[in-house]
Protein backbone atom coordinates (compact mmCIF):
# COMPACT_ATOMS: atom_id res chain seq x y z
CA UNK A 1 0.00 0.00 0.00
CA UNK A 2 1.12 3.37 -0.96
CA UNK A 3 0.45 5.82 1.70
CA UNK A 4 -0.92 9.21 0.40
CA UNK A 5 2.05 11.47 1.14
CA UNK A 6 0.94 14.21 -1.62
CA UNK A 7 3.92 15.86 -3.12
CA UNK A 8 6.49 14.22 -1.28
CA UNK A 9 9.32 16.82 -1.63
CA UNK A 10 7.68 19.05 0.36
CA UNK A 11 5.84 17.07 2.80
CA UNK A 12 5.77 18.12 6.29
CA UNK A 13 7.19 14.38 6.89
CA UNK A 14 10.08 15.37 4.96
CA UNK A 15 10.17 19.17 6.36
CA UNK A 16 9.91 18.20 9.93
CA UNK A 17 12.63 14.86 10.17
CA UNK A 18 16.07 16.54 11.47
CA UNK A 19 18.30 14.79 9.40
CA UNK A 20 21.61 16.41 10.88
CA UNK A 21 22.31 14.53 14.00
CA UNK A 22 24.14 11.73 12.31
CA UNK A 23 25.57 13.97 9.31
CA UNK A 24 22.35 13.90 6.86
CA UNK A 25 21.11 10.26 8.00
CA UNK A 26 18.82 9.02 10.19
CA UNK A 27 18.19 5.47 11.43
CA UNK A 28 14.89 3.75 10.23
CA UNK A 29 13.44 0.65 12.50
CA UNK A 30 11.63 -1.74 9.47
CA UNK A 31 8.47 -3.34 11.62
CA UNK A 32 6.32 -6.15 9.91
CA UNK A 33 3.26 -4.80 9.38
CA UNK A 34 1.52 -7.70 10.66
CA UNK A 35 3.26 -9.39 13.21
CA UNK A 36 5.19 -6.64 14.86
CA UNK A 37 8.20 -8.34 14.61
CA UNK A 38 11.64 -5.90 14.20
CA UNK A 39 13.49 -6.85 10.98
CA UNK A 40 16.15 -4.91 10.60
CA UNK A 41 17.82 -1.49 10.99
CA UNK A 42 18.85 0.85 8.34
CA UNK A 43 19.26 4.43 7.56
CA UNK A 44 17.76 7.42 5.22
CA UNK A 45 19.26 10.35 3.97
CA UNK A 46 16.20 12.90 2.85
CA UNK A 47 16.42 11.96 -1.12
CA UNK A 48 15.94 8.11 0.61
CA UNK A 49 12.57 9.12 2.90
CA UNK A 50 11.13 11.37 -0.31
CA UNK A 51 11.65 8.48 -2.90
CA UNK A 52 9.83 5.85 -0.29
CA UNK A 53 7.17 8.38 0.57
CA UNK A 54 6.95 8.59 -3.25
CA UNK A 55 6.90 4.69 -4.24
CA UNK A 56 5.59 3.11 -1.41
CA UNK A 57 8.73 0.90 -1.09
CA UNK A 58 11.45 1.37 1.72
CA UNK A 59 14.49 2.94 0.49
CA UNK A 60 17.07 3.47 2.41
CA UNK A 61 20.87 4.64 1.76
CA UNK A 62 23.87 2.57 2.34
CA UNK A 63 26.51 3.97 4.15
CA UNK A 64 29.48 1.55 3.21
CA UNK A 65 28.12 2.07 -0.42
CA UNK A 66 27.76 5.81 -0.03
CA UNK A 67 24.25 5.63 -2.20
CA UNK A 68 20.57 4.93 -2.56
CA UNK A 69 19.98 1.26 -1.29
CA UNK A 70 16.78 0.02 -3.23
CA UNK A 71 16.20 -2.59 -0.36
CA UNK A 72 15.09 -5.71 -2.43
CA UNK A 73 16.44 -4.63 -5.74
CA UNK A 74 18.76 -7.56 -5.85
CA UNK A 75 17.01 -9.88 -4.09
CA UNK A 76 13.36 -9.33 -4.95
CA UNK A 77 12.84 -8.67 -1.28
CA UNK A 78 11.12 -5.58 -1.17
CA UNK A 79 9.58 -3.73 1.90
CA UNK A 80 6.12 -2.35 1.39
CA UNK A 81 5.50 0.71 3.38
CA UNK A 82 2.09 0.54 5.01
CA UNK A 83 2.68 3.34 7.15
CA UNK A 84 5.31 5.73 8.43
CA UNK A 85 5.99 7.15 11.98
CA UNK A 86 8.01 9.85 13.47
CA UNK A 87 9.47 9.98 16.83
CA UNK A 88 8.83 12.58 19.09
CA UNK A 89 12.58 14.02 18.78
CA UNK A 90 12.11 13.36 14.75
CA UNK A 91 15.27 11.88 14.40
CA UNK A 92 14.20 8.32 14.11
CA UNK A 93 11.68 6.67 11.40
CA UNK A 94 9.59 3.73 12.06
CA UNK A 95 8.26 2.26 8.90
CA UNK A 96 5.51 -0.85 9.02
CA UNK A 97 5.81 -3.21 6.31
CA UNK A 98 5.39 -5.95 4.10
CA UNK A 99 8.48 -7.97 3.89
CA UNK A 100 8.28 -9.49 0.25
CA UNK A 101 10.09 -13.41 0.15
CA UNK A 102 9.63 -13.71 3.68
CA UNK A 103 13.32 -12.74 4.88
CA UNK A 104 14.84 -9.17 5.11
CA UNK A 105 18.29 -10.42 6.17
CA UNK A 106 20.80 -10.29 3.98
CA UNK A 107 22.13 -13.50 5.82
CA UNK A 108 18.72 -15.47 4.93
CA UNK A 109 16.86 -14.82 8.59
CA UNK A 110 13.67 -13.23 8.15
CA UNK A 111 15.37 -10.35 10.55
CA UNK A 112 18.97 -9.38 11.96
CA UNK A 113 18.17 -9.60 15.02
CA UNK A 114 18.43 -13.38 14.88
CA UNK A 115 21.10 -13.83 17.52
CA UNK A 116 20.42 -13.31 21.82
CA UNK A 117 22.65 -12.75 24.20
CA UNK A 118 23.05 -15.40 26.53
CA UNK A 119 25.06 -16.91 29.40
CA UNK A 120 28.62 -15.45 27.55
CA UNK A 121 27.03 -16.08 24.07
CA UNK A 122 25.46 -15.11 21.46
CA UNK A 123 22.44 -17.29 20.46
CA UNK A 124 21.37 -18.13 16.97
CA UNK A 125 17.07 -17.92 17.61
CA UNK A 126 15.52 -17.84 14.40
CA UNK A 127 15.93 -20.29 11.19
CA UNK A 128 16.86 -19.29 7.84
CA UNK A 129 14.27 -18.65 5.73
CA UNK A 130 16.76 -18.92 2.44
CA UNK A 131 20.48 -19.55 1.75
CA UNK A 132 22.23 -16.46 1.02
CA UNK A 133 24.22 -18.85 -1.42
CA UNK A 134 21.47 -18.72 -3.67
CA UNK A 135 19.88 -15.36 -3.62
CA UNK A 136 23.43 -14.01 -3.78
CA UNK A 137 24.77 -16.27 -6.17
CA UNK A 138 25.71 -13.88 -8.76
CA UNK A 139 27.69 -11.59 -6.89
CA UNK A 140 30.25 -14.05 -6.89
CA UNK B 1 14.12 -10.27 34.40
CA UNK B 2 17.67 -10.01 34.47
CA UNK B 3 18.78 -12.13 31.55
CA UNK B 4 21.93 -14.53 32.60
CA UNK B 5 24.84 -12.89 31.05
CA UNK B 6 27.48 -13.99 33.13
CA UNK B 7 29.98 -11.45 33.90
CA UNK B 8 29.26 -8.75 31.92
CA UNK B 9 32.51 -6.93 30.84
CA UNK B 10 33.66 -10.25 29.09
CA UNK B 11 30.32 -11.23 27.78
CA UNK B 12 30.68 -12.40 24.04
CA UNK B 13 27.96 -9.58 23.06
CA UNK B 14 30.15 -6.73 24.38
CA UNK B 15 33.04 -8.39 22.61
CA UNK B 16 31.47 -8.34 19.84
CA UNK B 17 28.97 -5.41 19.20
CA UNK B 18 30.96 -2.62 16.67
CA UNK B 19 30.28 0.87 18.10
CA UNK B 20 33.12 2.26 16.18
CA UNK B 21 30.58 2.95 13.13
CA UNK B 22 28.77 5.90 15.11
CA UNK B 23 31.89 6.89 17.34
CA UNK B 24 31.45 4.82 20.13
CA UNK B 25 27.80 4.16 19.97
CA UNK B 26 25.16 2.27 18.45
CA UNK B 27 21.36 2.77 18.03
CA UNK B 28 18.91 0.52 20.69
CA UNK B 29 15.34 -0.32 19.80
CA UNK B 30 13.54 -0.28 22.81
CA UNK B 31 10.25 -2.65 21.71
CA UNK B 32 7.64 -4.08 24.62
CA UNK B 33 8.40 -7.49 25.27
CA UNK B 34 4.45 -8.32 25.13
CA UNK B 35 2.59 -6.50 22.86
CA UNK B 36 5.82 -5.69 20.11
CA UNK B 37 4.97 -2.16 20.09
CA UNK B 38 8.41 -0.46 19.33
CA UNK B 39 8.85 2.52 21.67
CA UNK B 40 11.55 3.98 21.10
CA UNK B 41 15.05 4.17 19.84
CA UNK B 42 18.50 5.59 21.56
CA UNK B 43 21.95 5.00 21.83
CA UNK B 44 24.33 2.65 24.00
CA UNK B 45 28.31 3.06 24.44
CA UNK B 46 29.92 0.57 25.64
CA UNK B 47 29.63 1.39 29.39
CA UNK B 48 25.31 1.51 28.95
CA UNK B 49 25.82 -1.95 27.63
CA UNK B 50 27.40 -3.10 29.99
CA UNK B 51 25.76 -2.19 32.72
CA UNK B 52 22.25 -2.79 30.97
CA UNK B 53 23.56 -6.55 31.44
CA UNK B 54 24.72 -6.41 34.60
CA UNK B 55 21.92 -5.03 36.19
CA UNK B 56 18.56 -5.88 33.97
CA UNK B 57 17.45 -2.11 33.59
CA UNK B 58 17.93 -0.68 30.23
CA UNK B 59 21.13 2.45 30.61
CA UNK B 60 21.42 4.10 27.58
CA UNK B 61 24.18 6.90 26.81
CA UNK B 62 22.30 10.30 26.17
CA UNK B 63 23.93 11.96 23.53
CA UNK B 64 22.89 15.75 24.44
CA UNK B 65 24.11 15.09 28.01
CA UNK B 66 27.16 13.32 27.06
CA UNK B 67 26.52 10.96 29.85
CA UNK B 68 25.45 7.59 31.11
CA UNK B 69 21.33 7.56 30.97
CA UNK B 70 19.80 5.17 33.19
CA UNK B 71 16.22 5.22 31.75
CA UNK B 72 12.91 6.12 34.30
CA UNK B 73 15.37 7.51 37.09
CA UNK B 74 13.75 10.49 37.39
CA UNK B 75 10.58 9.71 36.34
CA UNK B 76 10.27 6.18 37.79
CA UNK B 77 9.47 3.98 34.45
CA UNK B 78 12.38 2.20 34.02
CA UNK B 79 12.60 -0.71 31.65
CA UNK B 80 12.89 -4.08 32.98
CA UNK B 81 15.49 -6.46 30.01
CA UNK B 82 13.67 -9.58 28.91
CA UNK B 83 15.89 -10.25 26.09
CA UNK B 84 18.97 -8.57 24.14
CA UNK B 85 19.17 -9.20 20.37
CA UNK B 86 22.41 -8.17 18.21
CA UNK B 87 21.64 -7.58 14.69
CA UNK B 88 23.68 -9.17 11.64
CA UNK B 89 26.11 -6.74 11.62
CA UNK B 90 26.60 -6.28 15.07
CA UNK B 91 25.97 -2.31 15.09
CA UNK B 92 22.47 -2.48 16.27
CA UNK B 93 20.68 -3.35 19.35
CA UNK B 94 17.04 -4.87 20.08
CA UNK B 95 16.16 -4.73 23.53
CA UNK B 96 12.75 -6.25 25.23
CA UNK B 97 11.62 -4.98 27.69
CA UNK B 98 8.66 -4.35 30.34
CA UNK B 99 8.44 -0.39 30.13
CA UNK B 100 7.50 0.14 33.98
CA UNK B 101 4.00 3.51 33.92
CA UNK B 102 3.03 1.99 30.56
CA UNK B 103 5.03 5.37 28.71
CA UNK B 104 8.75 5.79 27.27
CA UNK B 105 8.08 8.55 25.50
CA UNK B 106 8.56 11.84 27.55
CA UNK B 107 6.36 13.49 26.05
CA UNK B 108 3.53 10.80 28.10
CA UNK B 109 3.33 8.61 24.84
CA UNK B 110 3.39 5.00 25.18
CA UNK B 111 5.96 4.87 22.50
CA UNK B 112 7.89 7.70 21.10
CA UNK B 113 6.41 7.31 17.40
CA UNK B 114 2.86 8.44 18.08
CA UNK B 115 2.75 10.22 14.84
CA UNK B 116 2.20 8.90 11.50
CA UNK B 117 2.79 10.29 8.07
CA UNK B 118 -0.35 11.43 6.65
CA UNK B 119 -1.00 13.33 3.94
CA UNK B 120 0.90 16.54 3.32
CA UNK B 121 1.00 16.18 7.61
CA UNK B 122 1.65 14.24 10.75
CA UNK B 123 -0.95 13.01 12.66
CA UNK B 124 -1.12 11.81 15.93
CA UNK B 125 -2.07 8.48 16.19
CA UNK B 126 -1.69 7.68 20.22
CA UNK B 127 -3.50 9.08 23.41
CA UNK B 128 -0.92 10.38 26.28
CA UNK B 129 -0.35 7.83 29.31
CA UNK B 130 0.80 10.57 31.29
CA UNK B 131 0.98 14.62 31.26
CA UNK B 132 4.57 15.58 31.09
CA UNK B 133 4.03 18.62 33.28
CA UNK B 134 3.14 16.18 36.73
CA UNK B 135 5.88 14.06 35.48
CA UNK B 136 8.80 16.49 35.03
CA UNK B 137 7.49 19.28 37.12
CA UNK B 138 10.56 19.67 39.37
CA UNK B 139 12.77 20.25 36.21
CA UNK B 140 11.02 23.82 36.52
Amino acid sequence: MKPDTGNGEDSAAVRVVDFEKLGGMVPVIAQDHETGEVLMVAYMNREAFEETLRTGRVCYFSRSRNSLWRKGEESGNVQEVHGVYVDCDADTLLVKVRQIGGAACHEGYRSCFFRRVAEDDLQVVAKRVFDPADVYASKG
